[in-house]
Formats: structure tokens, sequence, C-alpha cells
């Protein structure tokens, strides 16, 4: 094996020769990864080097390395190549991994909401109300996108309190966010689309969902205005946070919406709308949902996975009359349907107001502890910056001068502290932001909250 | 627009120029049979005609028409030319088929459990005590194979009951069969694997998910003795009901399993083991699973479906080491792991010894219909013949001598009773079979089943 390819530790002679050497090499480094014999942060040969020393196209390199950095394995910076990325965001695949999530012991890690206050007890008596009243016969194979008591439940719902607009008949209920994004990438895949624009600070699991659909993903700017749409040009999907820009906190600015809708409308572009917390505003009335504006040229999507538990694994889409069809049968080709007694439980709850009153209760307890976050964080590192609105369940912390993410993270984790920084998130050379913590302050139960915070600003504190 | 084009009824000007004609004219075709604007039965032209007028390359024709077969929405017989096929097997999409499914008061389609037995109490009390000892931690984003109590309670289940080798961190749960069929060929279909045998008799839901993830589907003859895997030649997945050949209902003779691991083991090959009613033996024990000949060559998968309700969604894979991380991460990408509640609740009635009573209790209700069925016909039509093994949920009624099963099927309509022919199961020129019905006895609730079965039998003699 040549040297510089024994170097990253990889045995590529297990892989199947020829046409599915791009396919062996993103696992091989993907595993290299995982299993840590590819440490963050080590540099990859030049894909022209490694092409030669495996004999294979330098395009096959290259791909590889472009896929694995749009899945956030690999992180790729204009000028100085190709690095395993800092931190690999995917979720606990191993019991090791679940071994290393039970040393934490306070988490500030964006993402998930405050799960402690997940209602099982009204969410146990909606199930046994909704399992006693449905017939037997919702209990077989039934319409793909989900029992239509759901589905009407959420277009009313959506329709109150997002201002979408949508009909029973558009919505698909999905298994989480992830699901429904996959369903829309895999019909305009098979539509014709080639490229997915993204927020270049986004998270690493929707760009590898998207590229495992076969899309090419780019990266769109984000400044204070949200996503810069420019970079859509040459884009068939664009995949965007109106609300509430993850991680960096902004909302869309309403001529940019303007923007994104036009560009949809003159390029027949499809808009995904990732509404991930669009309940949680706390300085004014939410902005309603921008699929309100074009509902043909937007794909809503919300999930259950802040406002009750993203274990649920509930999502759903209100999708544009044309693409319902299409929606139906990747849906059926997926799984043929998510299941049912979960979506009557939810169905249950939305229709009886416990849903409504559950997010509204949530939504105290956030704001407040946004509150007290924010003030603790000027008191004790003032020189901390807060970014992003008053919403959601995140907050942009940008560091002190001279302070490094990576040493406020291992400060913390010397705490017993999970935090994670913005770089995490980064995608594509057109992202560049001061060094900054994306605090997630819904995640630790309500006991726990001023102790994480206390650890927080020691970490930022003491790094400086 | 070209005369023979016009015929079919379909506007292929809507579609998109240029290269993703093959997919524009296989969604105009589906839109199309779906509308009923193609009836069954109806001839396409032939390829080489269509492609001409609609100035494709034949190949895109002959393509879309190849995948239109393998999803069921097609047929194509020697000699005769590719048509509409004659009864679409594709699930209620719309609101209208659910109306239409209101008007049947009868039931002997196979594919279901009786769900008026699904064990609501239980499954709730299951529920409730699940969800009272998880920790908060449980409702977060978890490992994607699904959590380690329904892995682990799965793979002593499989191990006792049906002889499967695995441990909990082999085990996917999926969201459904259909699913964790999805995920194997796309893994497969990324590892370099181009084709998929399957049974010449099956369910098309299930050849159009491998189609979709890119794997071109060959149809193996089925006999007495199950598949016959000389079909396998140049395939590099084979999916299997090796314990009852589902439509047919015989099991796969000794020496095939044999055969078809060393297939599997001499062509780097893989089977997936689709064990849809392995609880569900009447005559003697079950037949284990084929699985343990080859744990490194045989992906196991079960299913929830016919033990529960198929409404769940709740399927698992039992997989060789050397497939698990790819399935994890496929199912990561998928939809980041399946519902916990529901996982949970299984889990909690596998381990209390509910889910095996529920089980015994089953068997022994659908052993008694079957034994009471097989009575009737044999002696309301003695002219009929009884095919496959006293298993499962489904037995094969060979239509006597110049019965024809669309007769049977819509005098049976007539009388409000739904029924399915043999023929809506059939896949490729290669199968080939005397006319019969696929009876499905665990469909109706109990106190309906004499009614259904007294109207079949009329069906079927009157039909004579």
């Amino acid at each position: 094996m040549p040297e510089s390819w024994a170097n990253l530790g990889i045995d590529l002679l297990i892989e199947p020769a020829g046409r599915h050497r791009r396919a062996g090499l993103e696992r091989g480094l993907r595993d290299a990864i995982q299993s840590g014999r590819l440490r963050p942060g080590t540099p990859l040969p030049p894909s022209r080097t490694l092409a030669r020393d495996l004999g294979v196209a330098r395009n096959t390199v290259a791909q590889a390395y472009a896929q694995l950095v749009a899945e956030g394995w690999l992180a790729a910076r204009r000028g100085s190549g190709t690095r395993v990325a800092d931190r690999v965001l995917a979720p606990a695949a191993t019991e090791e991994a679940a071994d290393a999530a039970a040393r934490i012991r306070h988490d500030l890690r964006p993402g998930r909401p405050d799960v402690s206050m997940f209602p099982r007890a009204a969410w146990i008596g909606a199930a046994r109300r909704a399992l006693a009243k449905a017939p037997d016969q919702a209990l077989v194979y039934g319409d793909p996108r989900g029992p239509h008591e759901l589905r009407r439940a959420l277009a009313d719902y959506l329709g109150r309190v997002r201002g979408v607009r949508t009909t029973p008949d558009r919505i698909v209920v999905c298994s989480g966010f992830v699901q429904a994004l996959g369903l829309v990438c895999r019909v305009q895949r098979g539509r014709g689309a080639r490229r997915i624009g993204v927020e270049a600070f986004g998270l690493p699991h929707h760009r590898g969902v998207a590229a495992a659909c076969g899309l090419a993903v780019t990266p769109l700017p984000v400044d204070a205005g949200g996503a810069v749409l420019a970079g859509l040009a040459d884009a068939d999907v664009a995949l965007l946070t109106p609300a509430h820009q993850f991680p960096l906190g902004v909302p869309l600015a309403p001529e940019r919406r303007r923007l994104a809708v036009e560009w949809a409308a003159a390029t027949d572009g499809l808009i995904v709308e990732d509404d991930y917390d669009g309940e949680f505003r706390y300085d004014r009335q939410a902005v309603g949902a921008m699929q309100a504006l074009a509902p043909e040229r937007v794909v809503y999507a919300g999930t259950a996975s802040k406002s009750l538990a993203p274990g649920l694994r509930l999502g759903w889409l209100a999708a544009p009359a044309h693409l319902v069809a299409d929606l139906t049968e990747a849906k059926r080709l997926a799984d043929a349907g998510t299941g049912v007694l979960d979506a009557l439980a939810l169905a249950e709850l939305l229709t009886s107001g416990i849903y409504d009153r559950h997010v509204r209760r949530c939504r105290l307890v956030y704001q407040r502890r946004r509150e007290r976050l924010v003030a603790i964080l000027r008191r004790e590192v003032p020189e901390a910056r807060i970014g992003g609105v008053a919403a959601g369940l995140h907050v942009l912390v940008e560091l002190p001068e001279c302070v490094s993410e990576a040493d406020v993270i291992e400060r913390a984790a010397r705490n017993g502290l999970a935090v994670e920084g913005l770089d995490a998130y980064r995608f594509g050379a057109v992202a560049a932001h001061r060094p900054a913590l994306v605090v997630g302050y819904a995640t630790p139960p309500e006991h726990d909250f001023t102790t994480a915070v206390a650890r927080l600003c020691a970490a930022i504190g003491a790094a400086g």
C-alpha cells in the first residue's frame, strides 16, 4: 500500500474493485472516522495524490470527499485542504457511545427539548382514548399519509398557529423531519432536480439525508438577514429555516422571504421550510410560515421533536398539490406509513387542546430559561455576545476575543458539561463566523439548569 | 400528439423534456392507471412504437415499462406484450378508495391478521409501564437501531421461537418489513449490487421497494418445493419466504435452503429471509429460520404486522455483522430511528410473556378457522383444491376447471365479499399457475367468518 494512504490507516484492499470504489472509499473513510482511527482535524491527502495512490480517477476521490463533507464527516476550508471534521455530530450509534453519553452530567447541547416535561400521563391517556374509539380498520394498512384524524387536526392546528395554508389531503405524516426531508429530496430527484441549496450553518444530518438521495448539496451564506439567496442560482431545491435560522438564530428577512418565493416561481424551484421550533417565540407574535406566501412552491415541514419529544419520531409535511401523489407513493415505498397508534394519540392531543396547553407551558419555561441564561451570561462573561432573536430552544453565544470553541468545549467537558461549538454546524467555504457556542437551554431538566449555566460561564470565562 | 399515445389518454407534454423523460413517463403511466384513465387489462403500445411517437430512445420506454412491471402496475406476458395489470394492489391512497373499502362487508383478502384480536388493553398497559420506567434520556434521539430493551427482547424471542442466531447489536428495529427491505436494498445497492431475485409470485409492493432502491428485479420460478434457485445465477440479492411461500403456501424444500446458502457463499450474495408469518404453523413444529444456517449470509426480517397489527408499523432485521454499520447509517438517514414509545411497549409485551400468550391465542383461532374453511370448501366445492401447508393466515384455493379468477372475484364483490386472485401476485413470464384464489382467513372478525366463507363457496360454485 502506498505510504500516504497507509498513513490514513485505512485498508481499501477489502473493497470491491472497479466502479464501486467511490462508495467503498466513502465507507472506508466513514468507518475510520467513526472508529477513531482518523482523529478530528487530521488532514487528508489532496484528492490528486490519493487518486494516484489508489489507482482511481481523481474525480472519484473528489466526489467521495464532497459527499463526506456534506455528511459532516469531513471539513473543507479554502486554502487548507480537506480535514476530518472537528466534531462529528452523528448520534450515538453504538453502546460505547451511549456509555460516553452517560458520563455527561450537564447538557447544554442544542436540538432537544426538556424531555422531563414530556406529558407522560397525558400522552398515555390520549393514546388510550384514541385506541378506544378507533375502529378495527384503523389498525390495518391505511393511507400512507397517515390517519385522516391526524391530518385534519394538523391542518387545523398549522393554519391557526403557524398560518400554514393547507388541507388534510396535502398533509403527509412522517417519521420525523429527517424522513420528511428525505421524501421530498427523493421525489424531486426523481423529477430531475440535481442540486439543493442549504444554509451554510446547519445540521450535517440534514445535508447527509439530501446527499443520500442523490442531490448535490450547495451552501448558502447566512448573515444577519438569514440565508443569502443569491447562491440559489443553480439549485433546484432550497432547504431553509425561515422562522429561526438554525443555529445562528436570526429570522429570514421579509424581503428575502419574498425573494425566495420569487426564485422558486421563476425557476420552477421548490423550497423546503424547516419550521422546527416555530411555536417558540418570546418577544413578539411568531412570524407566520413562509409557506403561506406560496403554497404551491413551498413544502412546509414541522415536527413534534421540539414540542413533545424527538423519540416520538413524528413530523409532518404540508405539500403543494402537485407533489402529493408522488410524496404519498414515496412514503408508501419507504415504510407504508408511520405507526398509527402514535399518530392517533397525537391527533387526540391536538383536538383536545392538551397539545396547546403543553406548548404554552413549555414556552413559558423556555422563555424564563432564556432570560436567566442571557442575564447570567451578561453578568458573568460580559465579553460574550448573544446572537439571534428571542425564540426557540437555543441561543448563539459569541465568544470573547481570543477564546477558541475547542478550548471552551474541552474545559466544559472536564466539568461534565456537554456543549457544542458553531464550527460543528459549518458547511463549505462560504461559512465564516466569529467563534461561538450553540447553547441549547431546553435540554437540561429544570433542577439542573442553574448548575449547567454556571459551568458554562466558568468554561467561557476561564478559557479567556 | 401521435394517435397511439393519445389513445393512452396521457399527456406527456407536461413532463420536462430531456434526460428525465423516463421518470416522467413512469409517473404519467402510474397516474393514468391510478386515476382509472388506463383500465386494467389495457394493452400498451410496443416500446418501439411508443418511443418513436414520443421521440425518445426505445430503451427509455423499455426501462419505464420494466420498472412499472416490477411495481405491479403493468403486467408483461411472453408473446402478448405489456398490459395494465388486472388488479393493482397499491393500498388505498385516497379517501375515495377508503370509501370503496367501506362498501366491503366481508373480507377474505390475505395479508392481514384479525385486528379485532389486537390486545388493546394489554398494549396500553404495556405502553404505560414501559413509559413509567423509561428514563428521560429514552425520549431523545437514540440509537437508530432502536432502544436496547427491544433489541435484547427480540434477540431472545427470535432465538427461542424461530431459531435465529443473533445478538441485540445486530438487530435493527424498522418501520415494518417494507422499510427493512428498503434499507437492505439501499445498502446492497451502495455496495455494488445490481439485481435482486424475487419469487415469481409475491407482493408487488415489495418488488416496487427494491426497484425504487435502484435494483433490477428478476423473478424466480416457484414450484412445490418453493423458489427455484437456478434463477439466482446473475442476482446479487435474493428475497425469499422460506417458512411459507407467499402466496403459494409451500415451505422452501430443505435441499433448496442449503442451495440458497451455498449460492450466497459462492457468489458473495445476500439472502433476505421474509419471515412474515413464521409464528403460525399448525400441523407441526415450525421450521426454524433459514438464517441459522448462515447468519453472515442471511438477513432475517420479521414483523409485528401479522402477530399484532400492520398499523403498528413495527418490523425488525437480524443482520450479518458486516452489514450492521451500513444498515444503522441507512436507518439514521431514513428517519433516525423508529418511534421509541411503540418500541418500548413491544419490548414490555415480549419480556412480560404477554406477546407469547397473544400469539398462542391467535394461533389457535387461526388454526380452527383454517380447518373450518378447508372442511367447508371440501364439502361445498369439492372440485377446488387446497394448496400449501397448514400455516400462516392464508390458503391457496385452486379453482375448478374452467372457472376464472376474475369471474369469482366479481361475483364475490357483488355479494359484498372482497377476495383476491393469484394473478394479482404474478410477476414475469416464469410465473404460471392454475387459476386460484389467495384466501386470507385471518381478516374477518370471528362473528363474520362463517358468512364470509359461505359467500366464498357461493362465488366459486356459482361461477363454475
